[in-house]
């Protein structure tokens, strides 16, 4: 056929304009990701300038900075590895992890058993040390293994479990680990912002998290950062990382200090308009003011949710106020309560996973959600599908905590 | 300290409100990323929504029957996977390369070189096969090593060489592989969209692109399409692929069939919106009629940019009119002139890459970048850095040949 007659044909072809897509607008109140500020939406879809520009290169250095302040370290290799955060834990483990080595692996959640399998499909052995789902990693287990296993180099854990909502202690998993001169990979997914994360401070060696959780900003980049001893080990690695696309050695040619940056991939640059802007507004609150946010919104929605006859899986010491794992009473069918939250509130929260599946619910108050108005939406809706029209006593419940 | 003083003194610490980054407005004529249209930055803004939403679902659903069109392919496993190209061409080689395994890589520019790069990382065995830079690829030498290596069981190679600007004759090479019972990999990274791309008519086996060349999305995915040969030999892999973010027998479960998908990573929800919208852009122009534009306006600048004494690197059957790599005359100082070029007419042109940096440029027009206008812009820009004021006799050339 020739090109002209193709080209009329497909013209024929086209039944006029295709539509475009229209996104609802949600609540988000799942386990990520969560609302997105128009300010960050905004900044998302300004004009896209070369991975290589100079302006570009500057916007990479600001951000670079505003990840050392949310991650509280002076650690130079932190930086967005540029996909979701199991991309980022996988750049953590492929880095840290040589063939061979072994790996003891905290496991209390859908995350840490991600994890281990990470480990295993990069030649790792792992050492899997189980809690039970709900429960904080246990230290003690941790010693044992370190004690059992002395030829573990790596230990790996989840500080804020997004699959059970528990909080594991990482100063203390840190300061273990460093005991038995293992580095530390720490998931901090869901805790970046919305709880307390202290990279120096704890000591731990290779950290990643996400930009949708209580960063507020579009999924899609997972923010990471190493310690000196971290870079060391992967600089003298004697067998190549098994991923070209996250090989940390050559990133950080892209990612090094100076105006010259060597060509690796190309970078999502309309995302890093969107993180620079999100980490700007979470300077702009502060990191201890968005982590007594947390706490506060948190304390309302929980009073509502127990009032609705919602029991926490997790004890309270433990809880993320963030991500919210309720079980809910007998003879709910649960699947048509998020499908109705969805179609008449436009509502979402999650639904459990693993052995949790059909069990419970995960209400996440992340970032940007973590506020006033959603925890009453959320409640108000749910005490509406739950208990037919409801009679109020949940919002009265969760408002009494606002007042002081 | 206590939270309430350190709120207090975060607060003073900061020095009002931290600036946001406005980028400059570029004209992108580089290797990409290209031009986005305002219409996909638009799309790309809107609200973000879960990646389990059934509105997303559907939306997913949407982007891959659009992406079968680009690719033109029947293939039930098309998809974009969520992260750059580079990402695209790591999921094809782990999925199709198990350990031990035998790969014939073309190598002809920087690409080729990627490739065998990942072949051996993921324990495969690359067998180099070589062509000068600027060349492309040698259907002779891969019968060659076809018949020098029967336990070979991919080839691998590049259609469109993004740092020299050569394409290949990508039917004849999966025809010959076809022959020898090996499967193909083959990088549509810089073709899909500006010059044809047969998935099924080739019988190409794994397939990646980027979104930031011709279809001139933002940066950030990398479609791929994989026939029903290659998802065999991926379901009977016995050994795990190395890598859990690109396992295809994983990410089946989220981008399958039905309504209910299996969660496995965070998809970026906004940026599948931006695909969705570049792609439905490209399907109201039509592929014969996109492919058409890139060859009229290349013309038109390869007109300027000869009449400028500048020479290109590839023959004419293989230069890609999307990306034209030109050599400069002696005595010119390259990098002063994309400098001047970027400082003074917001103007992108990319400098040359390995063997050829400092040699020449490389100057794109693909997708939205791809229009009279720019070609104009470009050549008049160049005129009057290289040649001072210039005579506009490099413009009234490439305007020559929009004349009928």
């Amino acid at each position: 056929m020739s090109l002209f007659k193709r080209i009329k044909n497909e013209r024929m072809a086209q039944k006029g304009r295709a539509s475009p897509f229209h996104p609802p607008q949600r609540t988000l109140m799942g386990p990520g990701p969560s609302d997105v500020s128009p300010r960050v939406l905004e900044a998302l879809g300004r004009p896209t300038i070369g991975h290589l520009d100079p302006e570009f290169i500057h916007l990479m250095d600001d951000i670079k900075a505003l990840l050392q302040f949310a991650f509280q370290t002076r650690n130079e290799l932190t930086l967005p590895i540029s996909a979701p955060g199991s991309a980022g834990m996988e750049a953590c483990v492929v880095n840290l992890v040589s063939p061979g080595d072994t790996a003891i692996v905290a496991r209390n959640g859908v995350f840490g058993g991600r994890l281990i399998e990470m480990v295993q499909r990069c030649g790792g052995t792992a050492i899997a040390v189980d809690d039970d789902w709900g429960q904080p990693v246990d230290p003690n287990k941790i010693a044992d293994a370190l004690k059992a296993h002395p030829e573990a180099s790596v230990v790996a854990f989840v500080h804020a479990e997004t699959s059970t909502g528990a909080r594991s202690d990482a100063a203390t998993l840190c300061a273990l680990a460093q005991e038995h001169d293992c580095l530390t990979i720490v998931d901090t997914v869901t805790s970046l912002g919305g709880i307390e994360v202290e990279v120096d401070g704890w000591g731990a060696d290779a950290v990643y998290s996400g930009t949708q959780k209580c960063l507020s900003c579009v999924p899609g980049l997972s923010p990471v950062t190493f310690s000196e001893r971290a870079v060391d080990r992967i600089r003298s690695r004697t067998t190549p990382v098994i991923s070209w696309f996250l090989d940390l050695n050559l990133i950080m040619g892209y990612w090094g200090s100076g105006a010259q940056r060597a060509y690796h991939h190309t970078a999502p640059v309309n995302a890093m308009y969107a993180l620079h802007e999100a980490l700007q507004m979470l300077k702009e609150e502060g990191l201890a003011a968005a982590w007594s946010r947390h706490a506060r919104h948190h304390a309302a929605l929980a009073a509502g949710l127990e009032s609705l006859g919602l029991q926490f899986l997790v004890d309270h010491e433990w809880r993320l106020p963030q991500l919210n794992s309720v079980l809910f009473p007998a003879g709910i069918d649960e699947a048509a309560v998020r499908r109705r939250l969805l179609a008449e509130f436009d509502l979402e929260i999650g639904a459990g996973l693993g052995p949790f599946a059909g069990k419970l619910w995960r209400i996440g108050l992340m970032g940007s959600s973590c506020n006033q108005r959603n925890v009453l939406r959320c409640v108000s809706a749910l005490e509406s599908v739950m208990a037919g029209s409801g009679n109020g006593s949940a919002i009265a419940a969760a408002n009494a905590t606002y007042v002081d």
